[in-house]
């Protein structure tokens, strides 16, 4: 691990930066399979499917009877925490519902705001080694307290055309509409542009590898939203002299094996401190099955002294991390003090792990320092803020000529018009 | 104008289309200038602003004096018009605010969500051949509710190089905190990687033409946050046979002033309606000085005869318009039932012009259909969610074995050894 003293604030930028990714390489293949799935539908779809996952899919969507299968298979007490860790993420996001915004701006002119949800959205929930079932929790329960009408999950089939039962018992718990077994680019083009078997929809969400964050990207020149631009993961802990070396380290460790590319940070007020968890990373790492990740992402990690919490503070606003970790005694200064930061932990008993599964915040999470102007995934990521007015000819009385003479100045006269002749019949 | 009656669902996609707009030509060119920007700073802006404003600014800040002199240039009806316009535009997006949501998920297990201000934002506002200092208000009210710390507004210089005195204005009153004569993609690439004068930010807003467009597309490649995708400017009236057709020609042509791709649609349970709408247009056409815009854009404007509400409110779902005008006795089932519309306007005294100036609402709204995933500009536009958590040992006792399982089921063990360490501890 790297340990920095003391940079100077010209270094800051050089020690906070991230590793690059270069994606010019990936774009020309993602085009490719969004125009090919946009002319030839489910043909180029399976084809895909033949190609990236090794199986011929005739049908792609999952069956009733695949989900019944599957929910038999998924152990009694992964059941029970999956149910559990759904019913704490449920109670935090339906806290966030919101009431209808309504004033009278001037008498006879009433405004509102109301939400309302986002009719069909897009889950896409990535394959690979280990089933990322959590994810559905965090996407899919949301959506369903938003109201949204259709929620359609995608997700990449292994080689035997099958979903792991846990994804498939996440997903009917929590209300998912249809789930079809297709991942990659062309899971999001088949999204984008609907198929015979996918549906077109307004809004995709979900983590993913490179080649599926490019295609969201794309995706957003076809008109589709998408939840935010994705990147590594990352955490950032701040500790002082108090802060216990051992679960900081498994903290940093827990961050460190999601990927090689995983960024891994300690700010610390305390030399002390950077040498105890220094070695006690060293020591948690050899015995974790994904050391081999572990190793190479936290070869890369930084711990960095600084004097004091203002430095500290600072320095962290100037990154952003996705995750924040606060184990400090003064943790007050740095709760308030927090200006971007996806999601943030207070306290030694507040490991990462709680909010990625159970906890009942949400994990998807801004990252890559998008977290200065991007929310994570929250209950208004699956709405939209509409506006009403209704004015009474009082209403339009009493605003009319306001309106006349700004249209006025700013040469639109059919604006003016539109005011005038409504007030010719009033006055 | 075109009318069409009653068309059958499967040509609704034609009926509803949009004119297409081709970036591809306009790509490379915004992405020389980024590069430009991003190497030669203020240097790069001179030569750009000479090219395209014809003007070359040794200082392209606006001084203090130039605030003062342009304040004492605006007549003093159209600044009261202006200020009552802020008042209303303030009330309504003060009352967007919201509190912080906390709730104990679990016994021990506190979680909150709280929204801070993203610290840095740049309004963009074209120039041409009309000041639009309404766009000022905006977006710099809703910015200075939310706290933003610096509020950069950059706009083109004329050829004297000078911004219109009424923007200018409006931005001192709403606090604005730093403004800039440049415009164009090379304002849009000052934004987003900073200029010896022009502050890096991390969110752009504003409209702008294709090139702005464009530029800001790119600007999210480089990792600022936009306001939302932009297309031009639509308004769908639906009305019923009692609703006034003078009204809704003024409320069509408003639009259609706009540009001359923008889109104009009348959707009506009333053929009578339709006549006489078409008619009316005719008519107050020929006298707006706008009226080789208007034209163009109403000839490509759609009357549609539909043979009842539930068909009609389909149909505009299925468009999602930007500005949506309801003129019918059944006012309320179209409220109740619209799902995808920008900005809603209900009743024969509430022009689209109200929202556009001075009623309260935002007037910065989804185009082409984006309205079905997207918000217009709110207080949220300028804030970002982000969600804390502190556990108590308690807590974790109580949610600490179904992180441990989930974990362990993700095939992610340094997630579990997180609680495990803890746990450990506390058993």
């Amino acid at each position: 691990m790297k340990i920095i003293n003391n940079p100077n604030k010209e270094s800051w930028s050089d020690v906070l930066k991230r590793p690059t990714q270069t994606v010019g390489d990936i774009e020309s293949i993602v085009n490719e399979i969004f125009k090919d799935v946009s002319i030839n539908g489910d043909n180029a779809i399976k084809t895909y499917t033949e190609r990236f996952d090794g199986i011929r899919l005739e049908n792609n969507e999952v069956s009733v009877l695949e989900i019944e299968n599957a929910i038999a298979k998924v152990p009694e007490n992964l059941k029970n925490a999956i149910i559990k860790a759904k019913g704490n993420i449920e109670a935090f996001h339906t806290a966030q519902k919101t009431e209808k915004v309504a004033i009278e701006t001037t008498k006879g002119v009433q405004c509102w705001q109301e939400k309302r949800p986002i009719q069909k959205v897009g889950l896409y929930i990535p394959g690979g080694t280990a089933p990322l079932f959590s994810t559905v929790l965090m996407l899919a329960v949301p959506a369903q307290i938003a109201g949204c009408k259709e929620i359609v999950l995608c997700s990449p089939p292994n080689k035997a055309g099958e979903l792991a039962p846990e994804i498939l018992f996440a997903a009917k718990l929590c209300g998912v509409t249809k789930i079809i077994k297709v991942g990659g680019i062309q899971a999001i083009a088949g999204l984008t542009f609907g198929t015979e078997t996918i549906p077109q929809v307004y809004k995709i969400f979900g983590p993913g590898n490179q080649f599926v964050t490019v295609a969201k990207q794309l995706a957003t020149k076809h008109g589709v939203a998408i939840d935010m631009p994705a990147g590594p993961s990352e955490l950032l802990i701040v500790a002082d002299e108090t802060a216990n070396a051992s679960y900081i380290a498994s903290d940093l460790l827990s961050q460190a094996e999601h990927g090689t590319d995983s960024q891994v940070i300690l700010v610390a007020t305390s030399k002390t401190l950077i040498d105890n968890v220094s070695e006690e990373v060293e020591k948690q790492l050899n015995v974790l099955p994904r050391k081999a990740i572990a190793e190479k992402s936290i070869a890369n990690s930084k711990l960095i002294y600084v004097e004091n919490y203002t430095i500290a503070l600072e320095l962290i606003n100037e990154y952003g991390p996705e995750h924040f970790i606060i184990c400090a005694e003064n943790e007050d200064l740095y709760v308030d003090g927090i200006s971007n930061a996806g999601s943030v932990f207070i306290g030694d008993y507040t490991p990462e792990s709680a909010g990625d599964y159970a906890s009942g915040t949400n994990h998807t999470l801004p990252t890559n320092g998008f977290s200065k102007a991007y929310s994570g995934v929250n209950l208004d990521s699956f709405l939209k803020s509409m506006t009403f007015q209704k004015i009474s000819k009082e209403g339009l009385l009493n605003i009319g000529e306001t309106i006349e003479l700004m249209a006025e100045a700013e040469g639109l006269q059919a604006h003016k018009n539109a005011v005038s002749i409504r007030l010719k019949d009033l006055k």
